[in-house]
């Protein structure tokens, strides 16, 4: 996960990549378009503390997360040798996910929560990682999850899927596919194949690998079934063809029923798999084919604790980077003892995503700077002028900045254009030309001038803030050219 | 600093303080609201990591902050005695400010910028405080900073106070004050008085501590210049007189040069510190009355890095908090060898203010979820219908969430109530009194019930979005009786 595959940010910590401001403002403009997303479907947002006891983290999810322990200064003992104590119950550790944070807080806060609780966050993670292994450090995670106290109805998988695919249409990606699984399908065919808990395991585990290690040969995914699942030809040959579904709910009917399997957990998990695929068979209809949903038997998500639904998301162009948004649902994540708190999220892996689009040029911004409008002064006694011109633009939403000196006026412009403003704004008696009183705004990129109102002009809509875009690869392709 | 008397947040691990989601509302509220004006006068947004090599952090600023060691788990060696090695060179800690951070990126990205560089910043900072200081170990800083090249002009230090006045009044906050004076002004001022390098510095520490150590008796102010600075009554007179001056730039000039001191520093800060005084004396005007700037020449703030104009920030009532939002200029902070970046800023401790704000019950907001409507479900079979209807209010911009359970009626209106969400949508043929086929919206609070379509109906615009208001003193003190 989070592999730093595109060292296209500043990076001078290993791991610990950083924006430019061009680059910030792109990553900030799909941040406030997620969250627009998530409100609008009344998901309420948090932040959880950055840290947690580390005992908790190593408990939950996944146990090859690496930690980063944190300890204070100040604390180091100054006896003989200048030791350190191990690390102790109860020492703090950064957050790996926000999962596992979120599950204490619901936990911690129950009584002051309503349920199903629907929540977005977005926050900074932290993995320990090797230096040697080039993965990010600290990145950005994106999470949705609804949770319920004691239950938590099927549907709410359906809605999971068509939040996050309507997020995700808002945002400057390539088409997207939200693939999508029901481990109680899988676990349900390889108990009707004869498996038990610990080939059920073993199955799941090498089913996740096909991709790394191939079919045949060995440590191929059919020498794993056989050596932890002890299955023959014939069974590795169905868990093949299982794994090898793809499409909509009737190709997945279909295939399933073919393969003449039956047990009870494969019934549940194949009717919440094409409920949940009928449900959002419009998908790709709604987001203009930017976004589509669609089956992939083939997804098992290593982490324990999902139990249901499953979801994985890859970007056309960018199969390599793996899934970019992932999740499922975990039927027992969260319990203080009395009450389990069932829930279904999805997580989007916002840094490395965008930073594979910022490497490969997918993702551009029309500007560095929030500024529409840069207000030259003419000299130094008539900057409250520009002042004033400037609080006249804001005072109706358009960003504009007051030049730092008295240069030149062709020295303004060429400030203006290097940070990318596309107005420059000379106020009244200031206007280079004809010593009209006047004032003048010029479109910097045209070099169009004309006599303006600072009460009353307004740049065209798509100047007003900076306009991020996303590049096609037909365009990227053909730019090098 | 950011001293944890108020906890009216859910702290499990000391210092480390949580929000629920009604009080996460109104921070992300604020924050959006800070961005908005920021971006507005032409500031980029940008993020630095949360880490910097240790020895960088305690080489700048105060030495006495107490900063968090970050340690792989796995790095942990395994040999005799579990001891650890001493934190070496380039081991890496949570930044205490982002000051220090900014600084750094800018000298690494300075090729890549333009200057003056203008930017904001809304991060989390981590101090490792003592556990029994109960002070917070991990809060939210808001920091707006101009840094040129070589050189900055001094109208950034007007911008500087009128940006962060126009963005303060903005907020859910009492009336507050800038303080503003000028680091020059009181050391040109004690060296008139015959003060050195040591007496100046002792001077500054003296004056800072007015507030708790008294004027007067052992301890005192007095006694501190005397032992600090050699001085003697006269000239502890002549400081106390200084640091007593406040308000307009009138008072100031006159308070200043009725004490007799000449110095060629002390020149160069007074007209420093006029040139702000005069710049910004319409601000109480222009934010209407929510923000006032004003002298207080016993301002000093400790770091030795500020070089010239100094600013505070104090909120009516809450006096007893300190400094919300403190800042100055710095002609020396970040160096790469061979250029220089001066720069000026301020930092608005959000966590902190926010806070007392909360505890104080100072600060509301109208509900804790972003769904301005909850549309019913009759019948599970139904569901795909009340879909409809919330896809229909979302593309129009309403949050809009459908009920988990087709429960009865009176159920889902108490759910909506639990969640603050003030209108319930019957879809059609769901209107519970007379099998009417138009949709009905009912207004929980009112008991108003109508038809309405889902294509054209919307709420009043002050239930669109939660709504965050301030609660002035008289109100809290009304509702106290």
């Amino acid at each position: 996960m989070a592999r730093q595959d595109h060292p296209a940010m500043p990076t001078t910590v290993s791991g610990f990549p950083e924006m430019l401001p061009a680059q910030r403002a792109i990553e900030a403009s799909m941040v406030d378009s997620l969250r627009a997303t998530f409100e609008l479907h009344g998901f309420a947002g948090i932040e959880t503390r950055a840290v947690e006891p580390v005992d908790v983290l190593l408990a939950k999810g996944s146990i090859d997360h690496e930690v980063y322990v944190l300890r204070r200064l100040q604390a180091r003992p100054a006896g003989p040798g200048e030791g350190e104590a191990p690390v102790e119950k109860g020492a703090l550790a950064l957050h790996y996910d926000l999962t596992v944070p979120f599950a204490r807080y619901v936990v911690e806060n129950a009584g002051a929560l309503t349920f199903p609780f629907r929540r977005y966050q977005v926050q900074k993670v932290w993995r320990g990682e090797r230096p040697q292994e080039g993965r990010y450090r600290e990145f950005t995670q994106v999470d949705i999850d609804v949770v319920g106290a004691g239950s938590l109805a099927a549907h709410h998988d359906v809605e999971m899927a068509r939040v996050m695919a309507a997020a995700m249409a808002q945002l400057p990606l390539p088409p997207v596919t939200v693939s999508v699984n029901d481990r109680r399908l899988v676990e349900g065919f390889h108990r009707g194949l004869g498996a038990d808990d610990a080939g059920v395991a073993a199955v799941l585990r090498a089913v996740d690998k096909i991709d790394k290690v191939g079919v045949d040969g060995p440590g191929g995914v059919r020498a794993l079934l056989a050596a932890g699942a002890g299955y023959d030809d014939a069974r590795c040959d169905a868990a093949l063809a299982l794994a090898s579904i793809t499409g909509d709910a009737a190709a997945v009917e279909e295939g399933v029923r073919a393969l003449g399997v039956d047990h009870p957990l494969l019934d549940a998990g194949l009717e919440g798999l094409l409920d949940v695929l009928r449900a959002t068979d419009d998908v790709a209809a709604t987001t203009g084919g930017r976004v589509r949903v669609a089956a992939d038997l083939s997804i098992a998500r290593g982490l324990d604790y999902y139990t249901g639904t499953v979801y994985e998301t890859r970007m056309a162009g960018f199969e390599g980077l793996g899934s970019i948004c992932s999740g499922g649902r975990y039927d027992s994540l969260a319990t203080d003892g009395r009450t389990t708190y069932p829930g279904v999220g999805i997580s989007l892996g916002l840094t490395r995503t965008l930073s594979a689009l910022l490497a490969a040029g997918a993702v551009t911004v029309s500007r560095a700077v929030p500024s529409a409008v840069l207000v030259a002064v003419l000299d130094e006694a008539g900057r409250a002028a520009s002042d004033a011109v400037a609080a006249a633009l804001r005072g109706r939403g358009i960003p504009a900045e007051v030049s730092p000196d008295a240069a030149r006026l062709g020295k303004q412009i060429r400030h203006a254009d290097r940070r990318g403003i596309p107005f420059v704004w000379f106020p009244a008696a200031a206007a280079p030309q004809d010593g009209a009183a006047a004032h003048e705004v010029k479109d910097i990129r045209s070099g169009d001038q004309r006599a303006a109102d600072p009460a009353t002009w307004a740049p065209p809509e798509e100047d007003l803030r900076p306009r991020v875009t996303s590049v096609s690869a037909e365009v990227r392709s053909g730019e090098q050219r």
